[in-house]
């Protein structure tokens, strides 16, 4: 006799994944967004121009200079930077509509952009970092990517050096050897902090009733 | 060119499994033992006797009443308990041994052993609790199980709702509708807490190697 389903609702979680360039972080979100439809990419506002096939809302949402000042000025944005001459930053509403949902939302954001949401939504945050397997190897990708002089590729290497400086504010850390594996961890991350007593809703309630007739 | 893995060296866990009887809680703790070597079961101290076919240091350690005493009087016991005439207790130093050895414990113990431990290795103690899906079924399998007289079936139940009502004191929460789910999220909450940058060792040395180049 199959026992009927008991319906727990869940809050969601933000995911975040920080690396430096060159360490894997792109191809694991990827593989994991793919694999599970309970998580998606959170879609950043930037005030950058769409490159051609962007959409917006999809890709980004787009807006000029004076929306993403006042959007900042209104506490809009979890976390936002400047980048070069442009803004990105995390509009507040879709992620906490997700969390409400139930649906979890994916980060793809240095350690400056985890420390702000840090600030803003620490229990539903999980953070991970992922480290590449030697400096070898983070070397070889950096100058591979990179067909620019020296200076540029130098300039990447030491933006590399002070993002893994903050490994030690991340809660889990994958070394990423070997790629299945590495998937292999993300994957269990977010199915165990599903699993977290604090996300699961309406607990209270079901143990009462389990209980009721004993 | 495949990377060359690090050796990267973790402390090992404590996992505790606690559930009213009947909620599945054994048949989950033989499928992760059998499906993973990196876990292995707490070897209990016992005054009572061994039966046949157990083995001493495997089934129990076998002690005398008064060894087990002077075991609580020195600290060398985690937890321990007298049910009904007979005493139970973990060791401390088997439990230290595979801890520094990066080896993982389960524990498969009810709430007054989950807190006892907990006073002692919180940083170390990954807490589980399943649940049943449903009173009805909890009840069914009480029954089942007991071929015993009403009062005694009623103790029983007694004692799992009293177990029950404890659930809020773990980290996660299993709610045990379809076995195979379950062994999977045990088995990922396992996998996940295996890359808790807190339980790794060397980080610290592995990222400054990692930078150096840089």
């Amino acid at each position: 006799m199959p026992a009927k389903m008991p319906q727990i609702a869940r809050r969601g979680l933000l995911l975040v994944l920080s690396s430096p360039s060159g360490a894997g972080k792109t191809t694991l979100s990827r593989a994991l967004l793919a694999g599970d439809p309970g998580i998606e990419l959170s879609v950043s506002v930037t005030t950058r121009k769409p490159r051609p096939g962007e959409v917006d809302g999809k890709d980004y949402f787009f807006v000029d200079e004076k929306k993403f000042q006042r959007m900042v000025e209104k506490g809009e944005l979890l976390e936002w930077a400047r980048v070069f001459q442009h803004c990105y930053g995390t509009p507040r509403g879709a992620v906490e509509k997700a969390l409400a949902e139930g649906r979890d939302v994916l980060f793809d954001i240095d350690w400056q952009g985890a420390q702000q949401l840090a600030e803003k939504m620490a229990g539903d945050l999980v953070r991970v970092f992922i480290l590449p397997p030697s400096g070898k190897v983070l070397e070889s990708r950096l100058e591979t990517r990179a067909q620019d002089p020296p200076e540029v590729v130098a300039k990447r290497m030491a933006a590399a050096a002070a993002e893994i400086s903050h490994w030690a504010e991340y809660e889990y850390v994958i070394v990423n050897a070997d790629l299945l594996s590495s998937i292999a961890g993300l994957k269990s991350i977010l199915a165990a902090e599903r699993l977290k007593r604090d996300r699961l809703l309406g607990l209270s309630a079901f143990v009462r009733s389990i209980t009721r007739s004993l």
